[in-house]
């Protein structure tokens, strides 16, 4: 089974067995998560599709894979056309096409627990002109072809301290039974695995790069909990953490426990519960109200504690990402490093600080050309040497039991063009609007969107990626449901206490990428004779941006003005922890344009 | 029937002889229409309110009216608070009041052709909890107790000719024939009354400031069409403009030839036409497509010949509302002037013309704290006398042929404050900041709001309404799809030929108001190195700004020479039109600042 034509031909063999004229394969988990552990890797594993997100369609005499325009190239490079139709998504929906392509009457299978109940009802709806029917299955026919399926992550729990929460498990199930009250319910579902890390303060190990458990939680209205988790995974810290309202069980009791609530009045998340376990609500006879998940905005708006953990992380990570640009002026201008070898370098650096507990994503270390791939992922085969005469673009964050951190700097390396220049200032300028904005409350991030583009737009330039997610604290480094970006989540109003990453970009295909991004946190503004209550960002994030990049006649004196503030800041909270040389050359990096 | 209290009474009485629980009572017609005859004003007649939106629910033992924030005060002043509760929407929901206050089980009537589908669907859900039912009526109760109520306008129709139109009527109906082809459509229902005008290139006088005609309309698959007018209304000129494709009816047939539909797909705005629409088609057996009204954005992309009538009909208004601020600086010095006076002598400077047709909407005519309700209507008991030391707001527009004009000017009558002349240039620069910008294709008016309240923003003020609406052609003065704020219709795309306006303000409750408005056209930008296709702004409406207002040390370099390069422009167009005085003034109003 080593060629994929092979687990094709297995696929559709199992299909036959089942009954099934099609079956659809999405990238995802049964947590609706962004990054998924190794067992989940289904479409990697059918395919060789290595990106992060997707989904593919088998039919039994066509089969096609559906890529964004991110993975437009990838998909080609690493899917094999012969086996594969090519489908760009949302040029082409998954269920527009099954639509087209099923045979009358056919029957397409479905892993439930691994879409939205939204997206059961729109592919339904699709087949029904052919008269086919979308089918749920209890067993996923890929597992079955599968031989050496990786198991679900065995990683032990952990507790995550009141010091970092900043609030106990206990208030926050008090919170979500009062949330129940007013709502009349009686239970709420969570299987959103940053929200029941963050309900029980609890982590875990089972996803790369986001400390979270594989669970499932059911928080009652008497604020007692059912947590549904791997026995292997829980030790006796952990019980005791949670304490005798939580009630642990077996994961795999976790859809007997749906069925069972019987009579009751359930909330669930549409966005973020799939539709096996609407299913399994409606199906046991409960009534369901469909809610957003109730952790979601609290989780996103950080109270003291979250916050004051957040700035000692960053001063940690400002730091080691200081150290790292230091160490990459001496050593970029030599020739002979890779992007590799840099981004390792920039991981010691921050395993230096002994509190690294993870990256919060992996790398993105980009020279030259790989720097206009947004999403760009370094890897054996894509890694350039870095070079003078060019840009490097290193994206990078570090997971820390006090807070997450996310952090993007364009490097010079030799001497810049001009247009490499101006194209930096231009960006630059956006992230320094957005920085200094004041905004009403209930601004939602999408109305700030442009703030960030308009010197790029009035050169007929822009970037084709938002302008900021939300962070996590020792979580997912993106967090909804706060975004600046004019689609999904650029509606939700920012409130003070929201984390935010500002990263306006542009990319010149072919040649190199520009990126500046800090992390940001939305708070209170006193302005002397304001009408309503006004928000504004704090900067976050410390580290130096490149003042060879900045052209100085296209700043106002209000732009240097924060330029200046900005790397004074840098100097104050990360030199202190800088000596010798390192200390020297932040100096000079952070000196007053 | 002389008193409010009669009225209501009247009702209640007639709703028991329906068998009726409730009736509610919305302000609009059977077309969904902004501004409705005076037939249509149901609301006015029963309670007394005067203002532009709102609706009422009568009960048996409670009524209440239902208005947004612009009328709390004025709601208070018409309608007597012994009979009527005041409800603040969006706070509280019409369909909401109802679900708590009606009666277990009660019947609560709706009159179908004054309602969306999308309001019964809500309604009777928040009815359901109490058992109780959305009932439709086949009269209008109020209609049967409303002893003197008007007749619809008998107003003829004219035809709009093609020299203004720029395309032909029946090009037009080729197109929505097209449009029907490839959603596989026989037909489409047209109920918007602007949508009608704009399709057959006719014009009525039905409705007061916007020339449309009572109608409705249905084009067919085959390029054919009928339309339902009342038959007095057509004239043998009209008729030969139709022409033999458009097969003309009594507008009374309308419901009949719905249900006529049998079998037939038939297309259909569930935002523009009424639940009967929807109802009389599907009872008739129809299959009806919820789509939008293919006329929508046609109409809104002005073509050339519309563009170049409406720059006609703006160098003629613009000279017109320049000599009457020409005028206005000598006569409001003097006293004695009042708000009612004023706008009468603006009326007569556009009458002097010889081309108005008619006021696009009510004259805001507003001094001082009058000024500070943005959507103030001066009458008999509200009209102040126009004095020094204030502000005087004036919003106004015609109708003309070639085009239909909206523009605000604020004029310091006296010496203005300090903080007068702040807020101007903090409104003024957030109108020159969306003058001048460049967005790329694709681009959403909501996007761009937020340029115009930056500044407003950065001292803790604002301004609660809108930044842009899209404007007609010889139509209505707010024309949909396209706007410049938040909310809706802020999602649409702004394309190459869309009209809007450009209107920041700020409101000082019990002081002053501040507006600048002008009309824009979306246009192509040619920018020099763009990576993709970009859009920009081109000004359209050309009157002085008053420079007394304008602090020069708050604009920047490129904002003074906008307003510099504006006001040669504005000499360009307008000053050959303006001689002797008037001309002098013109020429030092537009002085370099």
């Amino acid at each position: 089974m080593s060629t994929y034509e092979a687990r094709l031909s297995a696929l559709r063999e199992q299909l036959k067995k089942d009954r099934l004229d099609g079956f659809v394969v999405p990238l995802t988990d049964e947590h609706m998560s962004e990054y998924v552990g190794a067992y989940a890797q289904r479409l990697a594993w059918l395919t060789g599709f290595q990106g992060s997100a997707g989904s593919a369609v088998i039919l039994p005499e066509a089969a096609a894979i559906f890529v964004d325009g991110r993975y437009t190239l990838q998909v080609r490079e690493q899917v094999d056309g012969n086996l594969w139709q090519y489908q760009s998504v949302p040029q082409t929906s998954v269920a527009g096409w099954l639509g087209e392509h099923t045979t009358d009457g056919g029957r397409i299978g479905y892993d439930p627990w691994l879409h939205t109940s939204a997206w059961v009802k729109q592919a339904s709806e699709a087949l029904a002109g052919k008269g086919a029917s979308l089918v749920p299955v209890d067993t996923n026919p890929v597992d079955v072809i599968w031989p050496d399926r990786p198991e679900p992550s065995k990683a032990r729990l952990v507790t995550h301290d009141d010091v970092y929460a900043g609030r106990s498990a206990r208030d926050k199930r008090q919170d979500m039974a009062d949330w129940l009250g007013t709502r009349k319910a009686d239970a709420v579902v969570l299987s959103a695995l940053d929200s029941i890390a963050w309900t029980f303060n609890i982590r875990g190990a089972d996803v790369e790069r986001t400390p979270v458990a594989l669970a499932y939680a059911i928080v009652h209205a008497d604020a007692t909990a059912d947590l549904y988790v791997a026995p292997e995974k829980i030790g006796e810290d952990v019980i005791q953490h949670l304490g005798n309202s939580v009630r642990v069980h077996d994961r795999a009791d976790f859809a007997d426990a749906l069925a069972a609530l019987s009579g009751k009045t359930v909330a669930a998340d549409p966005e973020r519960a799939v539709a096996a376990i609407f299913d399994a609500l409606e199906r046991g006879g409960a009534k369901v109200l469909a809610l957003r998940d109730p952790a979601v905005l609290p989780k996103a708006i950080k109270n003291e504690a979250e916050i004051s953990g957040h700035r000692a992380a960053q001063a940690r990570d400002g730091a080691a990402l200081s150290r790292y640009l230091h160490w990459l002026s001496i050593e970029a201008p030599k020739g002979g490093l890779t992007e590799l070898g840099a981004a390792a370098k920039l991981r010691a650096f921050r395993e230096e600080t002994g509190k690294l507990k993870d990256l919060s994503f992996d790398t993105i270390s980009a020279f030259g050309p790989n720097g206009a791939s947004p999403h760009y992922r370094v890897d054996q085969n894509s890694s350039l040497p870095i070079e003078t005469g060019s840009l490097y673009l290193v994206d990078s964050g570090g997971q820390y039991l006090d807070g997450t951190t996310d952090v993007t700097r364009t490097i010079a390396v030799g001497t810049p063009s001009e247009e490499m220049r101006t194209r930096f200032t231009l960006v630059l300028k956006g992230h320094i609007a957005l920085a200094r904005t004041v905004f009403p409350e209930g601004t939602r991030g999408g109305q700030l969107d442009v703030l960030a583009r308009q010197y790029l737009w009035a050169q007929g330039l822009d970037y084709a990626h938002g302008t900021g997610h939300g962070v996590g604290s020792f979580l997912s480094v993106h967090e909804g449901p706060q975004r600046i970006a004019t689609f999904s989540g650029g509606d939700e109003p920012l409130r003070a206490g929201m984390i935010l990453s500002n990263e306006p970009g542009y990319y010149k295909a072919g040649e190199y990428g520009i990126r500046v991004e800090n992390l940001v946190l939305v708070e209170q503004r006193e302005v002397p004779g304001a009408e309503q209550s006004m928000l504004g960002f704090e900067t976050l994030t410390f580290a130096p941006i490149d003042r060879s990049l900045i052209a100085l006649d296209l700043l106002s004196i209000e732009e240097r003005e924060w330029m200046n503030g900005y790397h004074a800041r840098v100097l104050e909270i990360v030199g202190s922890q800088l000596q010798g040389e390192a200390g020297a050359w932040l100096e000079s990096a952070c000196a007053p344009l």
